[in-house]
Order: structure tokens, then sequence, then C-alpha cells
């Protein structure tokens, strides 16, 4: 199983083609775009998030709803593109009048960007690093999603910080038993009391034309024990996760489990203990190893915590270097949000369900639904007779 | 450019094969043994690497220790082999007598990996998830050192925190500065004071049988800008090191830059503001980002910050249960290192110098040393341009 | 570079992602068109190549005709999609009218790709597995010939044999030197009088009901001496090519140079002497390996030449197993081409162009175009002092 | 699955690590050393078969026997390596007497290999350009036998043609229904007449200094219909039998079923009609199409033609140029392999074997045996009900 995504911010689309997928799995528009609501929701958002309401629309591999086994084609329109006709157009003469971005913004692919690709207009580079890349990651997590529902795994996320307010949140297990309030919380926190605060925060960063960034956990919940493997480096399941997690944009830090914490205590205390029950086989009281040991899913959920740095296009200006000419000047504004950790956790989302619907796909295969289905209780009871 | 790796921890050997290095490098048997020794040493490690003085030795690819542009074969024996011989023999009868192990130890792969591999004797899991393959990783990531030497870029780590101790370190940069303070440590730290605090509360841990995590550095200099990519998420340099370093053995978190300090400040003091310098070109003052943004180098140095979790093998004891009889059981010990920061640390190293070497093979490309010099010259200069 | 398309036969359109392309690639929007256009032509053809006109349309990754380095979204529409909107529908409920195909067509992926993707409705594989597909794959080559244009590397098709029609055809660079022959024919025959009987067989299969296979050669000059490695048996030129053309519908066979035929001679008339002369370096006389020595092109033009069975379509019926219950009939005709040996002719071209396109980025790379052409120059001046 | 491998014809050893194996797979020592003597017998061999009596050695990956789901490193020392112990070192100074190759040989990867490597000693490529390195794609081969044993998978071959002598075969289940005929054959030749004529026709080339290629025919039987994809052009499973048989060293030519024969019949006589019979399930009682359809199998037997051209090292020399001052000289003799169809023919059926084991492991997954062939056995019997 395998994807690719392509599109500018302001070009015409934003296309993304998935492989692998097995045959008959049912996979609903409004799940879909429900998702992509979600990833457009978020106390701190600026105004393009008005703009664009986002819906996909399917080019191949479904028919009445179901998968085909072939290549899904998925396409968001990028609804602002009919103000940027002229100066995205993919076809014809460079416009005489065109505003070319020589100007690099600090934090963003900007300087790197251009050159790395050996390109004048900045434009080149920053339409494609943009955040509005999430929107094909996320319609393909939502169709990982829709797999991985067949086999009852959920996937979660929550913010647990804004900028300098951080809740107190019990395990991840209690906060998704209770998600309604993570999904009705503007900033995805759970605890209504700090989540006013990181409002304010928010709020406060604005005023001041800065920017906040913050920390978010996705939960993965109902997989089976043997997801990646230790054999080889690449096919740890951790080191995935920390791959699709860390590749999100302005993403700087991913943990498993307790992460930095587990770093700090003694070997005593930081080890999940191992339990027997003849009902539900082995089991764990605790999860500190975040679902995760030796690169292998323990059938406990999966929790990742990612720390996202502040947006880096303030009003608030930052030094920065015209390329044009060398000369010094305060970096420009392009967009205005002034906090994404809510949405960035609605990303985070979908590329772990990405990734454990992979090593699902991995470990199961079947080229039918039915087959894969089939695969995956063989291999359950099989582990349930340990 | 890619390797795969084979052996287990008392089989005959360990293996590597890479694939893709230009011809005509130069690599030094001195140069990759240096890193297989430096891998051995560190303050709170048990017997077993008394036994092993490890040596690589190549089975094809180099000729008067040059490359020659086909596959490198490397193979360290595991001369702990010999006390092994019977019950880890690649071929022959399974002997009457043989030792299963049928208790899983919790932080290890035992139960997950045994579960999904269907095996009854933990051993055939255990042999492979064992931290000596980090041997062959380190042997790999000493030849990448070798092509990145070309090129002056230079690899580095250093241990911040072991167990609860945390040392207070200046900013990458300088400690890399003055690297014998942290070459001549037992564990790593350049702070003489702080390193001493560590020793002592290994030395407790282990009075104690329990086991200390840690957190190091790993620092990347003289990268050109322009590595990685940020088109497709699975080109960007920050993610692709993530999963190097996650996937080492007990590898819990990763920060890039600033990584979750970053989160919790706004804006304006996170992002790096771009100067120009007609004799050096783009620079920054500060690094706050860790050398790359976008998900592309810019030039500065990469700075990692790694959490290793407490070795999961201790004297004392943690439950578990015997996967035999469901029978619970106080989990055995297996091997007997206290703390393996320090030794994680130049395994960080090896990855992230395999990272960083396998994208300069992806920019620069060259089948020989010279044209890949060429490629790189006429790329910087290019740069030096703009 | 990699690419993956996606689109049923009849459904909304053809998809196809391309990511890896160097930025300020000069990409004209007539220049897919035109190949779009040869891929219809021939004579043979039935009535579906008369609704498709078929044109590109570009989502992503191109600026003004210039490609920006991240990935190409291109699409090219089902015009016949609007008579299958029903039948078609990527979402909703199955019509209750439908009409399920459970007839099996001999010759085609039907039954294989129905028990394998255990889908009732044979049109969920017909669709994906039909030559319509190969509209993205000549959108894709077209690309790619852009890219090799810079470089000065052309890529040609031609038609041997039609049925048990032959053509005794001058060596492959003879045939390309006068290439309009080939282009003016309707059958891609250089040979006008073998052309008009190559006609004469496909107007008499037609008559019968019956359809034709064929022999093309694609043929690829201006290739630097180098493409393609020795040192790793998936790296090997010809084995990538001959899976690019092996993979096309209805191929059955692929040579290299001189193929079978120097099986069957002795070593002393097979090889191809080598010779030098100061203003153009090495050079042959001859080409019986068809430019690939070792797995890496040597200079020459390479030539593959292809074997086309007839299209597996007949009115003519093939006896076939009703899967619904398991009654023989005689097999239906989904389409009604008699012969499209020039078609795929120009498929051909274009995976060719592909392949040789990959190799030339492997071995160039370059993020912009002229840093791959300076890559490109440094190589070849080097390569001229040898 | 994957694997790659190393080695250098007279360096210290030939290895490979095949990765992806399911736990609990017996695989034999006796079984992969009866491939690799298999590949060194055959009529028409000079005198280095006499020196290596190839046997593998496992460093890794297997305990009693028996596979632990890690990577399993192989490997086979180069007997001859001791005579080559100075100009073949890896490590070390340069000899002062060093013989260096500047003659490039025509048919070999030497002239390109060396502009391409841009080394001067041309011994740098011809080591690893050598077809001593099949000798891990065999031990590879082997291994994957032994998993496609499992299923009832077979892989055959036998020699059709040696320079102008072409037998006549029946069809491809006739001659492995008494394949005895084949094992015992100095040429691999069912035909014992036949075969008289081609030791015949090898001892007049070698009596001439000449060399001669030929035609053989690699057949799998007991495939499950259902192996390889339409999907994706890169998935089909001609494509990478194409791939890997192409990239034999001195391969030019790939069929599948009736091939290049196909193309000159009319598509009534080609197709491969489809019957149902209620004890066996669909069936056909031609194999026109060599056992894939759509690039999927179809349950018949996978039938390949292969043709290799004559072995490009004669004693009767050619003309070429050495690379050292551009003079003309008569090109040398490396080794004196008269014909070496027989053993590629053995070679074939190796990387056929991986192919086949690959899409096996594709379609089946699973990480122990018992959850593969139980994945298998569910398929197998869902597809007996349609």
């Amino acid at each position: 199983m395998r994807y690719l995504t392509a599109g500018e911010s302001h070009g015409p689309a934003q296309t993304a083609i998935i492989e692998g997928l097995p045959a008959n799995l049912l996979v609903q528009n409004e799940a879909i775009n429900r998702e992509l609501a979600r990833r457009q929701l978020g106390y701190g958002r600026g105004g393009r998030m008005e703009i664009e309401k986002d819906q996909v629309e399917v080019l191949a591999g479904l028919r009445f709803g179901r998968t085909l086994g072939s290549p899904l084609a998925l396409r968001v329109l990028n609804k602002d593109h009919e103000n940027w006709l002229e100066k995205m157009a993919p076809w014809g003469q460079l416009p005489h009048s065109l505003d070319t971005v020589t100007q690099p913004r600090p934090g963003h692919a900007d300087l790197s960007g251009a050159l790395k690709y050996d390109v004048y207009d900045i434009r080149d580079i920053l339409e494609r690093a943009s955040a509005r890349e999430t929107v094909t990651r996320v319609a393909v997590g939502a169709v990982a999603k829709e797999l991985l529902k067949v086999f009852e795994i959920q996937v979660y996320s929550y913010v647990q910080a804004i900028g300098p307010v951080t809740a107190q949140l019990p395990v991840a297990a209690s906060v998704v038993a209770n998600y309604q309030a993570v999904e009705t919380s503007p900033v995805r926190c759970p605890d209504p009391v700090v989540a006013t605060q990181m409002m304010l925060v928010i709020d406060d960063a604005k005023a001041q034309g800065d920017s906040l960034g913050g920390v978010f956990t996705v939960v993965a919940t109902g997989l089976p024990v043997g997801l990646g493997s230790h054999v080889q480096w690449d096919r740890k399941m951790d080191g995935r996760l920390a791959a699709a997690l860390m590749s999100i944009q302005a993403i700087k830090g991913v943990e498993m489990g307790d992460g930095f914490a587990a770093a700090a205590r003694p070997g005593s205390l930081v080890h999940d203990e191992i339990f027997y029950n003849s009902s539900t086989g082995y089991y764990r009281k605790t999860n500190h190893a975040g679902g995760i040991e030796g690169g292998i899913t323990n059938g406990e959920a999966v929790v990742c915590r990612v720390a996202m740095k502040p947006i880096p296009t303030l009003y608030k200006p930052l030094n920065s270097v015209n390329m044009a000419d060398h000369t010094a000047f305060a970096a420009t504004v392009e967009r205005s949000d002034t906090c994404a950790v809510p949405a960035a956790a609605i990303v985070g989302e979908a590329v772990v369900a990405w990734e454990l619907a992979l090593a699902l796909r991995e470990k199961f295969a079947g080229d039918s639904l039915d087959e894969m289905k089939a695969n995956y209780r063989s291999y359950m009871e099989r582990v349930a007779k340990r």
C-alpha cells in the first residue's frame, strides 16, 4: 500500500493516489469530508479556512462507494484558486506584471527550497511547502480510517498544550473514553478550564502579532498485537510513526508513550509488567511504552505525543534578507493563523491512521476485504491460544 | 543507496550489505573498527562488552581500501558464538536438552514477537531484537561517515542526561567545538561535574538492581543547504532522521532543534532570522530549528535530541507470565548493563550519518567519487551566487 | 522519480502523479497532447477512439509551463464517462437494474481478477485492466520525453509485423533516420508495400471477426554511456526496460538488440567490436547488443523488439464459463479493435522514455534542470577524456 | 520480502541477505547446495567449475534449520580467492606490480562500466559483472523454492536450443512430466538425439574458439490463481518475471507463453478458452498465455522462454581498444566456457522462484509459516466456491 500526493496551495487542486486497498471496502464520502472539516476547525485559524469548505472528489477506484482493489484517485479543489488564476496558471506565458516573492520567511522552506531548486520566485516553493498539502494527507488518512474501522481500530487526538499553557491530563485511555469533551472543545483540549486558558493565550498572541505552537497526542486503540517488526530497522512501527508525524509541517518532536519522561525514571518504574487472564489473554496494567515494544505493537493503545512549533508566519516581523538584492527586510505575512495545533492534531490522526493501516495490510494482506478479515481472524485465534 | 542487516545476538555473525556507494571512496578498516570500539565503551555496561572486541571484515565491494561501486558486504563475528554453538546452530537437529525461553521480559520484543511470529522459544525473537544488532548499524554508519568526511561533514554525539541527572549544556555548536571533553568522558557528557554525578546514579542504580535511560544529542555539521525535500512527505529530512533514531532499540523520543521546548515559546522567539554576508552567504545567528526547515537542511548544524528508556532488563524483578503455562513469574535477567546511553549515542551518530549520506547521494548522485564531488561543487557554486 | 496512475476505463478520469522531476523543466501542453493523439491513431482501431479526443489537464506541479520540482498531477477525462454515469458512479447506491458482467473473456484479466479480488461483477476488474489505462502511461512518458529532449535523447517506434506479415527492415538507426515514413504510415511500418499488406490482413481479420497482434520496435538514440548498473540485479537497464514493456497490456515478448536471433549465432558474430576515434571517442560499427552491455547503456541506440498478442476481444466467439452459474457460453465482445499494434508501439515509446528518464535522474540527479545539466556535462567531459 | 547480494568473482565471498521470510520454514542445507551444484553442471563449461564446489554457509536467520522470521545471511566462499589474495585484497596498499586490465572485452560491462564508475583498472568492474554473481541468486532462489514447496509449487527448466540446434519439444507440461530426461541430460535437453547434436555443436564451437548461446524454458507449476495484479504497471507478474530473467547475465530475450509466436497468429487461435469442472473448478485446455493473463497468474503453469546470447569471451579474438592508450587490440580471454545455457537455465529457475515466492508473500503474508498456510487455504477455499 502506498500513496503520493500533489498540489500547490493556490493551484487548481490537491490530488492523491492511494494504491493497495483491498477490494470491497466501503468508503463513505461523508467520512472523508468529515475529516476534512475537522482539519479546518480550531480556535486560532485565520481567514482562509472560511474560503475553503473542502470536499473530496473521487476520480477512480470506487464504484457505488466500494473499492475495486484498483488505485483510488482523490481530488480536493482549491477554491481559492479562482483568485489566483493568473499567478498560478499551469500553462501559458509568465505574466508581465507578476509579483514575485523574493523575501524568504524564517522558519519556512522558503530559503532552503529556493536555493535547492534554483528558483527565483519563492512562490514556486512555498506553494507546495504550505500546510494546505495536509488536506490530501487527511483525505488519505480518512480512507485508512475506513479500513481500520472494519477491524475496530480507532484513532483519536487531543491537545495537551498551547504555548505555555499545559493541561494535566489523565492517561490516554481515559481521555479517549470521554472523547466528546475533546471534539467539542475549540482547542481539542478535554479540560474545559485549561481550554479557556489556551484560548486566552491565543487571543493574546494574536493581539501581539505573534503565534503559538503546542503539544498534541494521537492515540490508536483496538490494535492487534504484532504490527511492525523488530527484524529490520526500517520495519519498526515506532520508527515509521515517528517519520510520519515528524514529516507534518512544523512538527519538531515526537514521543512514543512516556517518551522523554521515561528517560528520567528508573527501569523498574518504566516497563509495563505482563499479566494474563484466561478470557482476554495477555494484558498490561500500565502503558508507559505507548503500545510498542521492540518495534512491534503489543496490543495496548498506541500513544504518540507530538510537539508543534509556532506557525512561522507572524505579523510581528522577523529579520530576513531579500534574495533579489541581499538587502535586509522584516519578513512578510503570507497567511495569518495564530495557532494551528488543533488542526495539526487531525493531521496527526491521519498519518497515524495511514501507517497503522499500512502495517495491517502488510501483516494480513488479502486482495478483498473478506480475505483480509479471514486472515485477521485466523491470526487472532492463533494468538488467543497462546 | 540502501542497506540490509542480518544477525542474531549469539549466532555466527552480524552481516550487512550496503549498496549504492560511489566508486573510488577510500574506506579505512581502522575507521570502522574505531566506531565499533566507541560503541562498546561507556560507563554502566555489563560483562559482554569484554568478550566481544568487534572487528569488521569486508567480504565484497572494496579493493585496496577503495570502493568499486559494487555492494559492500560487512561481517562482524559474534565472538560469544563459540559458547552458543549448540543452542544457536543454524543447521541440525533441535537438541534434546535445549533450554527454551518461555518467559517474556516486559519492555522487550519478547511477548509481541513470540505471538507475531508464532514461536515457542522466545530466544527465536530476542536474539534478533537484541541491541547486538546495532553493531552492523554502527559499521554501516562508519562507512557513511567516510563518505561524509569527503564533503567535510562531521557527525558528533554527546549525553545530556542519565536518569534524573541532567547537564545544562551550551548550544550544540559549542559542545562539539570542545569535543575532546565528550570523547574522554566515560558517559559522553562534556561537563565533568555532571558526568561524575551521572556515574554515581549509575552505580546507585546498579546497586539496587535497577537500570537507567537518558538523553543524548546527535549533531551534524558542514551540511550543504538543500538535503531532503518538502515536496513529498516521505522525503522530508526530519522525518527520515526521526525514523532512523526512533528505530534504535529503547529510543522513545526524538526532537529536532528545540523540539518540545519550541512548542512552549511564542513564534517570535522560535524562528531563526536570516542574515547575509557577502563572504559566506546566508546565515543564522540562532539554530532553534536544528538545521532543518520545511524538511530541508538549511546549512546550519542538524541537531537531534533523543530520549532512551532504561534498559528493560533488571536484576530487580518485573512481573510477567510464563507463556508455557500462564503462570506468573518475576522476569529473568538476560544481560546486565545498567545504562547504555553513551553507547546508544554512538548508534545515533551512525544512523544520522547514514541518513545524511543517503540524502547526499540522492542530491549529488555520481557513480564515482570524483563525479559526486564535481556535482557537489557545481551546486555549491550555484548556491553561492544567490 | 516515481509515478502512480489511477483510472477506470469508463470512470470519471485517468489520473497520474509523477514525482521527482527537476525544477525549471519546460513541459508543453501540446507535447503531451500530441503523444495522446499518436496513441489514438492506427489502422485497425474501433469506434471508441472517435469518442475520446484525449486532452491532458495539469492539476499540480507546473507554473507557466515550467516544473516546480513538486509532484505533477495529470488528469485526462474519460469523455465516454457521461454515458456511464450510473453504471460507474463512484458513490451512491448500486442501481437496481445494473447489468453485471459475469462472463469472463479468455485472454483478459477477467477470470483471474474476479477470483483474486473476490468480486461478483467482472466490470470491477475489466475497467482497470483495460488498455484505456495506457493513456496515463503515455502522458507520463510524454513528460519524460520533455526531459530526455533536453539531453538530446529521442525515443522512436515502428511496427515490423502485423499478424503473419513481417517487414524486412534495415537496422534501427536507418529506420529512424527516415522516421517520416513511419509517422505517416497508418500501421507505423516504414515499408509502404508491406504496410499495405498489413492493412489488408487487418481488413481480412476484421471481416472474419478475428484480431491480430504483431511486433514493434522501440528505439532510443542520443543516450550517454552509463545508464543502469551491473552491481545489483534490479538496477540493470535491460531488466527494467523488459519489465516496463512486458507490463503493457497484451505484450508477451521482449528482446534487447538481436534477442532470440543472437541465441542462434556464434559469439564471434554477436558481440559488437569496440573502436575508437579521437573526435567521438569509443564507438561500435554494429549494435547487436541493442545498446546495453552488462546492464549498462553503452552509448549506442537502445533497441527493444516487442511482441503483442492479438487483442483478446473477438467477434468470433471463444468458449468460456459464466461465473454466476458455471454454464458455458461464447465470450462477449466488450470492444472492437481488430489490431492495436501501432498504438501499443506509442505506449512502448512512453514506457521506455520513462525508464530512461528515471535512469538519467538516478545518474545525474540535480534538483533544478540547470543542476542536472551541469552534472551531465561534467560527466560527459570526464568520459570524453578516457 | 527483499534481498541484496554482494560479491566479486575472485573476492573473498559471495554474500546475500534475504528479508521477509515467514518464521518456522524448514530450509535444508542440502537443498541449497543441490541447487548450487546444478548451477555448476552443464556441458560446455570451462575449468573454473572444477575449482569451486560451492557450499552455502548461513550466518543468520536460521536455527536448527528453521527460519526465525529474521533476515537470512548466506555466504558462499570463492574458493579461487586464495589464488587472488594479493590482487583482490579488500584492504591494504595497491601492489606495485599489479596487472591492471585496461582492455575492455566486447559484449561485457567492461567499457561502459569503466566509464560510468571512472575506474582505470577494468577488473574493478568485471569482478562484479561476472556470472559468478549468480551463485547468490541461485542460493536465494533455493530458499525461495523451499517456501514454494510448502505450497506445492515447483519450478523447472530445460534447454530448447543451443546455437543453431533447436529441439521440437512438446508443451511445457509434458516436458516437466518427464523431468528425469532433462535432469540427466548434460545440456538439459529432454530429447536425447537433439542433446547429442547440441553437444556436437558445442565441441565444434570450442574447437573454433567460438562460443554459443541458446534458448531455455522455465516452468512453474502448482500456482494459485491470483498472483500479481493488473492494478498498477509495476505489479504485473509478467513484467516482474521479465525483469528478473532479463537481468541475468547474457540474457537478451524473454517470452511469456507463446511470446513472439502469438504475435503471428489470429486471436481465435491464441487465447485460452475457459472451462469448468465441478471437482477442479475453472481450467484451460491450452496454455498459450503461459499462465498469466492481465498480469495475474491464472492457475495454469507459468512458462517463460528465455534467449541467451553466446558468452562474450572467446578464444577467437574480437577487435577492441586499449583504454590506456587507445590502441586497437584483439580482445583477451578472461575465462573459457564455450556454452553456459544449461547453467543459465538453473539461474532462470532461481529468479523465477524468487519472484513467485515474493508474489506469494505479497498475497498471503503471514509472519509464521502456519499463518501463511492458513491464509492460503482460506483463499483457496473461497476461490473454489466461485
